[in-house]
């Protein structure tokens, strides 16, 4: 990689002739590729935003400006554009650097990010700070189409006109969000993207671009810009952009670098805020991605581009969920599937095929999913909504006031829940069971395998009633038992001891109850103490008869949960020992009061103490 | 009110002569007034209702039909015209029909809100939900100007070209939201108020009007009507609701029941989604709402009009929130206020005035409202955030996400946090304390008095964090000490001792304080003990030192929250006791696993058992 090499960093690429950018990009485009297949990470959306981001850096200089991607799933040339060139093969393994954009990872980096469309929000904040220090430099939101189309971020275009300050929103538009995107909407903006009314715009800009090499005559003759363009272009078309305030220019090449930077150049001159479109390609330079441009969105660490498309067995909790939601669902019409944008993740394409009427994908729109399963439901559907723990966090008053306080029926699949490894802080699942567990009438539901997953489904259905299911990102176990190999299985809302024992008591629920049975194995081989294991089941409402019988029968209690430690479980049954006054003393493994940063899966959970070798240890230490 | 009187329900209607329901409009607006002014309520919106409401009872049957109210604040005509005549007066009070619609209240309420923006996504299910049937009947959003501009709204509106599915969606707009709306498509749904593009339409309708009385004529005539209305409307203009695949019709005159009728029978023959734009007054007909609609949006009860205007020293935590606020604000223009259409709640009109490019009114967006703040925070300033406990659960992922995860300078100040009143389950603010507690980086500050809240908000703007304080509806003390009357304060973030005393350690904090010392004086009365009294002032971090060595000197600790029990603070403490095996008993205080329903905020303190009775009942009960 010759000239990846030769460049400092980004201030270098003024240097750069076209030919050598084109270069660059390719030379980009398989950094990106070979790192990304061996780590792991959102391959496409970054394929596409090469040329976009080169422009960008040519355009504007984050030393001054400031340049907020959205999600983060297209910023991985930045990343090595910027100061991480040489970390960049360290990408989302532990203490390397972050799959997403990190305020605390480099100066270049002006907002944290991983859930979508925060950046024109926050572009709105930076913008309004220079105003009032009186400062001089541009601020730039880059963001998705799928992104764009999300309540938050309708919510700071309606602000801008208020606001009454200038931000270059940036459309990266490739025509998807993750899966395609959806809605009336996204119907606009592709309107819009092969409308011929910016025809003359873009003719006249090239016109330029051709009289001069640099720019600076043409910047120099659209002095005053702002009126000329709005000759140029408002009479002939409104769209929503401009009826709210904001300028629309669009759409334009997004892999014409050259197009680009004119635009920019003159987007700086012009006063007002402003939307830029561009349309990309999803995956653009490696084939098989633009061929597949949701499968390859993210990929796993260790891909083979060889095999990767073939058909393999999926032995995934969300495999599993989704297998026992289609024999659910089969029986009856009144169920139906919502997800967010996340039909490939949820494995939701079969259901999609045979129902179409009952499947239902909104957009990157959680809150208005919460809400419109509330809706089906009052009117006697069997709404299941499928969501990732991290994005619930968006949905949590439609949960509150729309589900469960007027006690409707529905079943929200929450995959992803706990420590999920490489993608780090933002996408952490470890906050739905604080959040969830205040919330009256929710009946929260964590089986340990698949078996159990199809008993709680089953249990739903046929008692229904607003009810979380929550499971990991992991393999999902088709059986965990007893040691002693116990096979009949329990039915109702209850929890269940899986071993009898003495003195110490292990609390698990869902993906901690196997590592709870491998330490008592160890236990019983080390300490010679058999110990009793149970498995809550359900973790609200809380088994509490047996509870009580059991903790009574202990002097040491450890619970153990893939969730944050306050507001978990543990404090539940310590404030049930101390309430009750009992002796038991307890000691509470989970995720403590930090942010847990990307790694595998496997170190985050021995950072939480959730180890064999440390819940022996803790026996060992607490027992008389 | 005679023809109140006469009329059992909205049936009747269809036999009422213009001139009737004239004198019947004027009736219900006397009965809203004279139960408002008595009970406390929304007025001025559902004082501009009245007509509209009448219109849609005559034109749909909800018995059949759907009829879905976003927020509530209009819905009062409604309940007295379905089938809460009789129980009007009731209003608000305890055991009496709720403030806001209630799916559990009639059988006319179809959706419970109390939360802005959830009726497009609601009806949306409803209507799907009757596809799925094969049902045939209309559904019907009706939705204020300043909830539609809303994200979930945004959400919704977006989904509707996908969900293909037809629901009437009846814009309200009295050109308010709560204070008046602001943004840029505020400013486009006024161009739309304004524009002539649709006299055509009007003129139409009602030429059909006058040649026959009932309008079947007209829908026979206007048969295919799509295309007929396509025709005449789609080539003169655009505007964001066609562009979303919603048809949009409009603007009509909200206090004309007669033209309004014909536009819904229009609407039922009309074949796909349509948003109808009908212009309102609110306050109509009480002058002195017409003149001040912001102050009457909500009136207390026992409210006089003749000397409700005049100004009187306003002795809430809002007000005293909003005087300290001021008094760091006046020396660092870092510091910046925001509020989500809530200005006048908040007494920020002084300070607009005052500072009008450092205050900002986001209009009802939340999210972005937080995630704006974080975006200033970023770029150096010092935002402070005014909401309401109930309404920051629609934000709880942009506090995590942008700004704890950022660890960024921000305070959030939450007023109405613990148990409101009247308004009921929507509102309460019993949820603030489990849902943020669990959030890394943040403060979360509990004052008992006004002295303590100006020690705390500069105490967060000598250290600039993530912070929040909590405070409620009520009259904020200006002096809470301990019985001795101990007079210096704590100036750091630690808990602190309001009287030493032996065997019972009561622990509270912000408003529970105030109760324990007087539970402290009863205790010592009857029971001849002194117990010691701890205010916690700070919830996060919890003054862990402190605590433990005052957990060990008592054999019983009785907590008490104004909030969720369910991850509250209680738990946090017994945890502290159970894991450190310490002997003493605990007791906690606060919300239980249920919604909190009207009643006066006393009945329901009492409920929760937050009672100086039940505190000394307690104290006597479990002490040895």
């Amino acid at each position: 990689m010759p000239l990846l090499e030769k460049l400092k960093n980004y201030k270098d690429l003024a240097e750069f002739s076209e030919e050598d950018l084109k270069s660059l990009c390719s030379e980009l485009r398989e950094k990106i590729i070979s790192v990304t297949l061996k780590n792991g990470g959102h391959l496409a959306s970054s394929l596409g935003a090469v040329e976009l981001t080169v422009a960008l850096l040519r355009s504007f200089d984050p030393d001054f400006d400031k340049i907020i991607f959205d999600v983060g799933h297209q910023s991985y040339a930045y990343k090595i554009l910027t100061d991480r060139k040489d970390t960049f093969a360290t990408l989302r393994t532990r203490d390397g650097i972050a799959g997403f954009p990190r305020i605390s990872e480099s100066k270049y980096d002006f907002f944290t990010v991983g859930h979508s469309s925060t950046s024109i929000s926050a572009a709105i904040g930076y913008a309004i700070s220079r105003d009032i220090k009186k400062e001089k430099h541009e601020v730039v939101a880059v963001i998705g189409d799928g992104a764009l189309l999300n309540g938050v971020s309708f919510e700071a275009l309606n602000n801008i006109d208020s606001a009454k300050t200038k931000v270059i929103i940036v459309l990266n538009d490739n025509n998807m969000s993750i899966s395609p995107r959806v809605g009336g909407f996204a119907r606009h903006l592709a309107a819009l993207s092969t409308s011929d009314f910016y025809v003359r715009f873009k003719k006249l800009v090239k016109q330029h671009c051709r009289s001069n090499e640099n720019g600076q005559i043409l910047a120099d003759r659209l002095k005053n810009i702002k009126h000329r363009l709005k000759s140029l272009i408002t009479p002939r078309m409104t769209n929503t952009f401009d009826e709210i305030g904001l300028s629309y220019w669009g759409p334009f090449d997004g892999h014409n670098i050259s197009e680009m930077e004119e635009i920019f150049r003159l987007a700086k001159d012009y006063e007002g805020p402003l939307l830029l479109h561009f349309t990309t390609q999803k995956g653009r330079g490696l084939e098989i991605a633009e061929k597949n441009p949701s499968f390859f969105h993210g990929v796993s660490a260790s891909t083979d581009l060889a095999t990767v498309l073939q058909p393999k067995e999926d032995k995934s909790w969300s495999a599993c969920v989704a297998k026992t939601f289609m024999s659910i669902a089969e029986s009856d019409d009144r169920i139906v599937a919502l997800t967010a944008a996340m039909k490939d993740s949820f494995k939701l394409n079969e259901f999609e095929k045979k129902y179409p009427r009952r499947f239902f994908d909104v957009g990157i729109a959680e809150e208005h999913m919460l809400t419109f399963a509330a809706g089906l439901s009052a009117a006697g559907m069997l709404p299941v909504v499928f969501i990732y723990s991290t994005f619930l966090q968006r949905a949590v008053d439609a949960v509150i006031h729309d589900i469960a306080l007027q006690d409707l029926p529905a079943l929200i699949l929450i995959d992803r829940a706990g420590l999920v490894g490489e993608d780090g802080e933002t996408h952490q699942g470890v906050f739905d069971v604080p959040l969830l567990l205040p919330i009256p009438n929710l009946v929260f539901a964590t089986p340990r395998d698949s078996k159990d997953l199809e008993i709680m489904v089953r249990n739903w259905h046929d008692n229904p009633c607003p009810m979380v299911i929550r499971y990991p990102r992991a393999t999902c176990p088709t059986e965990i038992t007893s040691i002693f190999g116990k096979s009949e299985r329990m039915l109702d809302r209850k929890a269940e001891i899986l071993q009898s024992g003495e003195k110490c008591l292990l609390i698990g629920f869902g993906s901690t109850v196997e590592i709870l049975l491998d330490a008592a194995r160890e236990i019983k081989e080390t300490l010679g103490i058999t110990v009793t294991v149970l498995d809550l089941r359900y973790i609200k409402p809380l088994d509490l008869n047996l509870l009580k019988s059991e903790l009574v029968k202990h002097e040491l209690v450890i619970t153990a949960e893939e969730s944050s430690l306050c507001g978990g479980v543990g404090e539940k049954i310590a404030r049930l020992i101390a309430s009750n006054n009992l002796k038991t003393k307890i000691v509470s493994l989970g995720v403590g009061d930090a942010f847990v940063r990307h790694a595998t899966r496997k170190e985050q959970w021995s950072e939480a103490g959730l180890t064999v070798s440390n819940i022996v240890a803790l026996c060992k230490e607490n027992l008389s």
